[in-house]
């Protein structure tokens, strides 16, 4: 609970408080805090993506609820707070890619895309009228046969990472990663690690069902969103 | 009744509360929660809706109390909440659609339409000046042979579901739904499934004249709401 | 009296409260209940409306106390609430009439009038920077043969009646609408139930000069106002 | 003295409060009840307009102070309340008239420049970022052989008087016009029942310098102020 | 001191109190009722201005305080209130002066220029965003061989006056001219009663230095300041 | 400290308070007081500005604190209160020169540039959405053979003196000036005395690293600011 | 803490307190002093930044952490605390540079880009609807042969420094400089006293991996980022 005197500060538009904070991006902030658990791990032959979809109904068309998106051909992103705020950070990274294939007929680079994202997350912290982004992104990719994995957050920083995680479970899993990482692992250890950190991060309660992964290979880079079947068969081998 | 200290974080425009919620949202949401009943099912064959009508008034024109829209041949959808709002959301859903026809002379797609008309209500959740939407849409169609049924919400979250409901009967419909709902029904099985879920959640309290029924085949697909003789049928069918 | 925590809702534009009411649309509703009485009834054979005029002072022109509006040669409409927001949104119906005579060279039809003036009324709810209209409108007409009558109300809201009454008298007509309207009556019939009505919202205070009588038959529609000789006429056959 | 629970409906723009009432409209009518005293009154022959002047000081010029204005051949207006205001709202009719006579190539209708005044005055309290208008006028002129007495209110209600007064001395003004008036009366008589009712709004305070007459006749209609020869004529026949 | 109950209505845009007032308009006369004295009188033969110059400071050129300003030709104004404010409106007044000499080919007369300038000064009570002039000007001119002295107040209010005065002084100044003014004296009589007026407004705290002296005759009428041996030569005639 | 009640005029724009001050401006002053000390003398054969810079560290480059600043040829500025306001006054001022130049082909006189550039503080004291420069000007310059010397205030307030300073030692200076100042002085006597009001208003807390001084003579008028040298020749010749 | 009775100087734009302050901009410093610590030297033969890149986490890529740029050829910056913002501040910094080559044909001079950065910082302070940058940053040079280094803040304010730090570690570093800073050292040397004060800074928490340098040689000016065996070879060398 915020003190009373606090309450000025949150209002109209995205102002300093007297300690040199912006109360808009660290409340947007706990909205991703809040969200599901997505994790990103580095391996030594690609980049991964597993986020856990939670699904509260067996009534819900699991497939509709999407965390993990391609972008692009060679990039991929998975999201986790406001869901509506993530769909619309997508469409604009999907736009960007668009752009540069057009402009200079090669795809765009990673980290590029990341920082304009980014630019345009600073953007909205800084002027009127407008509330930040309530959503933080994994952005996983290969640009010139590098391994890229970058997480953004409201207010437009942009860091890169061996592994990490976004939501409600990330100091599960980061203490699984920094416990277990090895970045000489390929994907398909690798995968069995973000499992691991995703049963820590959610106590243990997925299944097939609620786990959706992403992954994108060095060589021949493509970003694809693994098969039901897949999964099925990542999760079975997965002890916890 | 909310408590004082939170009365700083609804006015003007939409902004994160300290534990990053958007308050704007979350009351448009009871707009909803606050709105008649609707239901939508999908069955083997097709997608129903059917909506609770709550006709207060005898002298009321039944055929007025609209809650079901035709918004192309392919797509139907009922509301729930504010019902001006919800007028809104139809028209501007009305011309996606021709938009659609006129710039690739075919329908639209059912989720592409869902997705733009959430794009559109997230928008309203971001910029300064403007209210969210306080109402939620099922949206019925069939794109490439498949049932799709999807659900918005004035954060502009998109959810598929086999079967859903909004309103103020929302508890009550997922509870017969979760119970009792069989994908492999036919049309007319899943009607009576979503009168039985409305009985559930109008305590009872309907007959021919409340009941508005909205369907569309997964064969020929062609959105249509049924006849008061249609409705009629399947009331007297419908044993509670 | 609102009590002293609900005063943050109140200001700046139109935005939902905890509930999800939108008290700015809720009090425009309360400009409307403290209106003049208004009544509309439709007849076998055209629709009516009548109006308590109320005059204040016998130095007032009667004549400029206008209630009651031709729109269109087919549709007329009768006001409740504040004068002012009422003559805006008549001009803003005649408006309507004359672009739907100019672009399709046909009279619009009486719903889809109804329905523009409810979309411009439901902006005025969502957008900041202006009010809602403090005004509630019964409109009179027929298309393709059909009787017609709405009520629209400051959320933008419409409904089609058989018989309605806005204003301050709202709950007594009613009370008469639901014991004794006959859908087989003829207007002068109605007419009479409609003075029943205004007798009884006014508790008896009227004559020839503080009523003002609208009607449009189904045959050969043309929207007039009756003469004082007429309105007298009708007056004098009431017995309350 | 307001109650403090109101005053947050004051500020900013032009709000209902909780009981529908639009306050800025109800503030700016006290602007008008505090201006000084103006009466119209409607004779068989023509239309009369008498004003009080009060002038404070014996150094300023009573030629400046202008309370009656002759805003096109066949129409005058008087006004009470806020002093630039009515000089602005003065300015913005004679613009009505020249643009009439542009584009019909006639003189405007006295009905039909009220009617745009008074939507431009509801215009005012409807948008933001502007506050309506403190003053009141009467306008009187001659259309298609009939006299017409039309009363503003800063609203942008439009009502039409056989006789009536604005401003402080309002009430008085009207006790006398309900006694005395007499339809039949010609414009001499006329005025001195004006000048009966101004005595009686002020106390018994004025002479040849504090009173101000317009006035047009039925026949060959010219708005025209008195001079003071005239108006000193029947200050001295009239005996309170 | 303002009580803490009006504190509502001061802020943001000008809005009317509950007693129909604009306070931003109230208060910006008490910058006036602050300024330093300036007083106006028609005489026979023309129209004099005099201020009252106060010089803090020996250290300071007199001459850079400038409250007399040559408009055009036949008009020379002197103000009282902020300083800035009244330079920003002596701008607009000559510009107003050569529009009107470019567009007709004659000069502006005095009374148009004081109602464009009012009408200007109306304008920023009305709308939002913008605050009222705090000053307030004595016009002084001669048009059509006829003297005239106009003063404006920040509510854009426009009144002719034989004498008069604004700023701190004016209640002194004023006193001064009811008794002694003579509208037959000639311009160095007038030049001595306003100088009697300064006196007492100033508590005889005057000199050479501290008086400057506007002029012009109705003859060949040039308006122009008196040079320092001409004021010399009435503050030595004059006896207080 | 400013007492509770007056917190309501210092947000959003500038208004007026209830005693007809502008608190922005009056707050933009203070940021003035605070500053550092900036004096200007005229001299017989020219004009001087004199600022004290005070170096807070020996690690900071002097040079780079620039409170003196030539505008053009012909005119030189000294400024005290926000630094960066300061700079955008000067750019502002450098950019109205120019444009005298291309424009008429000759030097701005140093009046007309003062005069522009106290408009544009004043717009900025009465428009919304901007606030007053928190900084004052000491304009410096030649105009037909005479010696200006103008200072400047956030309210746009213009005057002229023969000796003045502004900062935090303003009243210091003053005091030196007023018992000093001899309008017959030469250039290098001016600055003599222009250090000893910088001594008296620093307290004697200065050398030649803290002292800036800028010069202009009548003839062949070219404003410069002096070298070091030149500097510590000065500070050198001055005894306390 | 700010005591309650500030609050109100906080909001919406950067309004002046009593004092003569800005709020929002004192604030926006905060952010600076939270900042990780950066220092720049001038060396005899060159210009050096070094920074702290503090990694939280051994899976974070510290290569994504970056704190210095290279802006142009001849020039590079360092920056200190919200990193959004700082990106945005060099990205506007590198146009600025290609502004200057495509317009001039020359590389920008160092102070003429600090002061157009400094500009628009200013620029922020004074107008609506956007926050000041929460950033400072070391501007580091060769123009002309001269080595540059300039520090910004939040209020626009630019100085240039022999020697200085910015950050949390500001004081620390600044004792350090004052005490050992030699202008005739070598770039070397100055590394070495870059990392002694980063030491003090940082309480000794620094290796290779978190220690970024920059640096710039007046001899064929071409700023460059040290690589990781470069780094490291100086953080043996230095002895704490």
């Amino acid at each position: 609970m915020q003190p009373q005197y606090q309450m000025g500060y949150d209002r109209a538009i995205t102002v300093f408080s007297p300690d040199g904070r912006l109360y808009q991006v660290e409340y947007a902030r706990e909205a991703v805090k809040r969200g599901t658990t997505a994790v990103g791990i580095k391996a030594k032959d690609g980049v991964v993506l597993i986020v856990d979809k939670r699904v509260s109904s067996k009534l819900l068309e699991a497939s509709s609820i999407e965390k993990i998106f391609k972008i692009d051909e060679h990039i991929g992103v998975a999201s986790s707070g406001l869901v509506g705020d993530a769909r619309a950070l997508v469409d604009r990274a999907r736009v960007e890619c668009q752009i540069n294939r057009v402009s200079y007929d090669e795809p765009i680079e990673v980290e590029a895309l990341s920082k304009k994202l980014c630019d345009h997350m600073q953007n909205l912290t800084q002027y009127g009228g407008i509330r930040p982004y309530g959503t933080a992104l994994l952005i996983a990719g290969v640009s010139d046969g590098d391994c890229r994995l970058f997480e953004t957050d409201p207010s437009g920083t942009l860091l890169e990472y061996k592994a990490t995680g976004i939501g409600i479970g990330r100091p599960a899993a980061m203490k699984v990663f920094e416990e277990e990482y090895n970045p000489e692992a390929e994907i398909k250890d690798a995968i069995l690690l973000g499992l691991k950190a995703l049963h820590s991060a959610t106590e243990g309660k997925f299944d097939v069902d609620t786990v959706e992964i992403g992954v994108i290979g060095k060589e021949n880079p493509a970003f694809r969103k693994m098969s039901r079947e897949e999964v099925a068969s990542f999760v079975e081998q997965f002890k916890p």
